[in-house]
């Protein structure tokens, strides 16, 4: 089983503003899509936080993912009727969460959202790291890392700049 | 006149632990030194906060530059006896401080340290920005970036990655 994280933050480390705004993330790419799509294709299971869950649900449109996604919360009583064949609802810790998708035979878990992957960060639990920065300093707002137990070491397996100033870093974890 | 900075920082945006310590960006960098001297030979004056003077006074043995060192502080009396030659005291606002650095005809000056650097950043005084990142999550620590008065966008001018697994990306400001 392998547990990556894919991201964006700004260059000083934020996923969202204070508010949650994302309007800061929107900028011309061209025709680059940061390796998304072919990230997406080994993907197996879609793992995130409610809150995050709960803005991809506001959207509205089509349902953005092809993958079964999980979300923990233990607040969430259940998934909105429309979006039921799309996502399961699911609480615990990461260790217990990671074994129940084992059990259901997935291979590569995508962890989304910021309190979520820091959970599994700090559980020791994740694989592979991608994070993309957008080349803008917010000041504030909702962090990508958060408090760890021990030092984590990562290994770099590219980085990458693109066109539209953004920046691509892939680890390893440990 | 150009302000630069040139730091490094863990992936999750510390340039030191909470009681200041370094021994995390101690690692096998091999022959690159990731642009440090060929940056230096650049600059023609180094500003730095009063807890980056002390540190760096602290480490003993030779005086590690060339050019001469501004260390801003408003708590600092005197420069010590031995360090006269190579540091001089201000005190200022960003703006004051570039304005009697001009005065001096220095061209290229270099902010260093976490407070400061986020003071000339505020300030829209800081032109390139050079961040040098370690492949390392330490989970707290003393921030590299700071609070803005709003949104900065930078240009990116490269992006690179080193055997040693440190990347680098440079920045135009603006």
């Amino acid at each position: 089983m392998k547990v990556s994280i894919y991201i964006a933050q700004s260059l000083d480390g934020y996923i969202a503003r204070p508010d949650g705004g994302l309007d800061w993330l929107e900028h011309d790419a061209g025709d680059d899509d940061y390796g998304y799509h072919a990230f997406m294709a080994g993907v197996d299971v879609i793992v995130m936080g409610r809150g995050t869950f709960e803005m991809v649900a506001s959207f509205g449109g089509a349902w953005p993912y092809a993958v079964p996604v999980v979300v923990l919360s233990t607040t969430l009583r259940e998934i909105p009727e429309a979006l039921t064949d799309h996502a399961q609802l699911m609480s615990g810790a990461p260790a217990d969460v990671l074994a129940a998708l084992a059990a259901q035979d997935y291979g590569h878990v995508y962890v989304d959202g910021g309190i979520t992957a820091q959970g599994f960060i700090a559980a020791g639990l994740v694989d592979a790291l991608i994070v993309t920065t957008l080349p803008i300093l917010l000041g504030q707002g909702k962090p990508l890392f958060g408090a760890v137990p021990a030092d984590i070491h990562l290994s770099l397996v590219s980085c990458e700049g693109f066109a539209s100033g953004v920046t691509q870093v892939r680890y390893n974890v440990g």
